[in-house]
């Protein structure tokens, strides 16, 4: 089924399953999450801490990501982290503090899922779940988030193929559930001078193979927030439908990830120069 | 040196090269060639087929690309190719093709050169000499490269780092010869659905570090043409000083790389394109 | 602390986990599973298919290895499947298959874990449990297996560095359980001709930076049947502590993974061989 | 012509150049060099300094090689270095100190050519004619090296498929020059920890397609010097054809590459114990 996409190359290899196919539908497929639209002309901005640290720290940075324009908030409370020595998250209190401020700034937000046995809390509190990289490939919570029927976002595994990551956001859909979003956030390579290399072809191939909604995560896709501004304009021009980033009212003092997190002043000048391109290719943010 | 730049990283781990890093001077390096410059406010646009075939499928697409907006035309004679049964290039013959239709046209042009023995001659007649991919580490060659004092357009290797790139940048400019463009042309990673993975992440990182100009080939940096004007309008809102696009008047009957090239239509609405996201990001083509 | 292990390398980019590290103890640590010793003089094979798929083809396939000189079976019951389309093995019935002809044959056994969920059932059945290369980073689930006491087939993730795989073993030895062997599988790499590069390199590496045994996949390391028996030696030659491969009764009718199944005699054959080289390295096979 | 090779295999992607075929010949091709034979029962081991520095220097180590079991000298006189400001070799100088200190020891030596300018010079004196990493895709050099008749030892390059390798063979092979030796000397991955990642898959891969003998490269390709008898250990059991290994007599006190080279009693201790790997798969050690 996929041939025909690619009778003008020599290095065509992938298959699309069925359901993510974009031939499955007439035209894209709209993300609905918190009554935000995802997957229409307007690119849809989620902001946030890396993670829910406490009270002041979410609630400033939820003011401030509202107020410069982003739609959706993100902040993780359960988190992956490579060292068990590392802060591990706040767990079912960050669930509820997110809740509470999201209600009080009316902002929607999206937070992480890591284990099949969190699936239920999260979904009864939050208004997006999201896999993360780590567990692209963990087949019982994609399941399970399926079952869920809660909008999900679905983040590329560092060392997943684009056929690999189709095949991940079928899980979710092979149990009934087509509320998906695809997010591309850098893939490993050789190159060390950034975290991850925010691989920005993904968006019109994704795009070109399938009809769900496709974001990107330049905080993650980089690892630097001096290059955050860049590439997050570039993601814009290469037909993104929305972006999330990590912002920290003080990144300095951040519990994780301060070095690739926009601070507020950064954050609203990025929204101003991030419509002009929006309207340079004939969308506008959200 | 490159520490102050890096205190933001947990991944920073590059040297920069003395001449080549942008500290070595108060600003940006314009690079002159054929009497057109990069490396200022002006996106400069080179165009062209992969391979000089013969008189009228050089000529037409020359005239092609300078009525659509292109500033310099590119085509190879000298043809670096994976196998040796095919087309090679029509060598010494190509080169002189290229000057005549670049006088008739009015349009400069740069052309690759693969051995030492071959940069006296191809100095002789092209605007600017490039170093291609494969010969990025071809010490003997970066080095009379740089003897020629001719402009230098030196494309990545496929699996270079940033480091390595401004090293080989390095050796040319130990010669004496400042005069060198940095071409980002796709690296190679696990991903088998495009040919090479188009690293935009390189742009603003590169600038960064250097005061060279940069510029982008989504062409080679994706292998489908049908991506080329998507990822080359990625490729300006990340900054980056041009683009090198292969367009064949014909692609259908390209003698090489005529499913990465574009058509003279696709071509002259990606300039339309194009003019509008310059101008979101404070610049225009040139 | 790793600082003096590479002060002979311009490229020492890594800090060994305290827990795994292997200045933490006097010496390497020994996994006891199912009465079987790894990480001692003795170096032991696990064979088995890649799923279990229904009574006759377990046991015949138990009963070959048996013979053949494997002291472990390993066989999947839970089977992460890149597709939800495939066959997702048989389940809880599998692991009761298991180890009913585990006992029949008198031979140990090894079986995967994919979700927290199972994991007390399965450790109430198993003799060791595995978690796969696409859970190496499922933090929940490296916890439950760390808290369950059973010994721990780790899998190197497909695109782990050897610190992120040092940290995930961290995660259950951070429990309490240092009963964990290492399996070096393959990673990925823009090679395309095999499934997976297998990595040997890893193998002096990991136990020079850690006490725990370290084994070797060749069957999923390389996805070609005819190299196993090539790599299966490399590997002892390298220090392994221990194979495991895939052998199935009738390849060419297997669910999964046939094409890099072991027929009977290829397996007997190379046990021959692999008895020759482990003693040419001062070992011998279990 | 493939095909019929990887019936086996999913992921099947190559296809073999017509010259370098294994099916193209009846049996191995031998290449002969010095009056050394590549390709047999024997299994040659090539040692020596990654540069010459100068005669004392060079003739030690000479001395200490022959004596510990070497068959041929190795030494850089042009050395392509990834920094203009590195030493860049003794040049023709080193060329003839080469030729002198091997006819004293009355061992042939391998030498690397790096432009198509230094080949006529180099191929008069030296019994082997080196093709680097860095230049295995620089097919004016291929041609000209052979065009020149004398063997040729090409290294893959870090970033090369199995397929552009043998292809880079092919260009040799179509001059007329069947005397090529295929080294694996590592690949680029996102391994940090080691230099390049030692890619033995590649000995039984390249022995499978190909008639050409196959030599491992194991101090280029792990980057540590206490890594190299490990894997020099596996490289032999994986079916290598030889071994190309840095040995100084002076480690400490190198110009290049010091901290991956052998000293005296590493090589002296690693031979013995080469030769009973060798011995176990049914070969020996020239």
């Amino acid at each position: 089924m996929a041939a025909d996409f690619y009778n003008d190359s020599l290095n065509a290899r992938c298959s699309i399953p069925p359901l993510v196919n974009r031939k499955a539908k007439s035209g894209p497929t709209k993300v609905s999450a918190g009554g935000i639209s995802f997957g229409g002309d307007e690119i849809v901005i989620i902001a946030g801490p890396c993670a829910v640290e406490n009270h002041e720290q979410l609630s400033e940075t939820a003011g401030i990501v509202k107020a410069g324009g982003a739609s959706m908030l993100r902040g993780g409370a359960f988190k992956p982290r490579s060292s068990p020595y590392n802060f591990q998250g706040l767990g079912q209190e960050g669930i509820l503090m997110l809740k509470e401020i999201s209600r009080i700034h009316a902002i929607p937000f999206v937070t992480e899922v890591m284990d099949t046995r969190q699936v239920e809390f999260v979904a009864q509190h939050a208004d997006m779940l999201q896999i993360g990289s780590r567990n692209m490939q963990n087949y019982p919570l994609l399941k399970e988030a399926g079952m869920s029927r809660k909008p999900i976002l679905l983040k590329r595994g560092m060392m997943a193929t684009i056929e690999e990551f189709l095949l991940a956001a079928e899980y979710i859909l092979s149990q009934g559930n087509d509320q998906v979003i695809l997010c591309e956030r850098g893939i490993r390579t050789f190159e060390p001078t950034i975290r991850n290399t925010l691989d920005l072809n993904a968006v019109p191939m994704l795009k070109h193979m399938s009809h769900l909604p496709v974001i990107v995560d330049p905080s993650h896709g980089t690892g630097h927030s001096w290059m955050v501004p860049t590439m997050a304009r570039a993601a814009v021009a290469a037909g993104a439908d929305g972006l999330i980033m990590e912002v920290h009212y003080k990144p300095g003092e951040a519990l994780c990830d301060g070095y690739q997190s926009l601070d507020p002043d950064d954050f609203r000048q990025l929204m101003t120069s991030l419509r002009k391109v929006a309207e340079a290719t004939g969308r506008k943010i959200l």
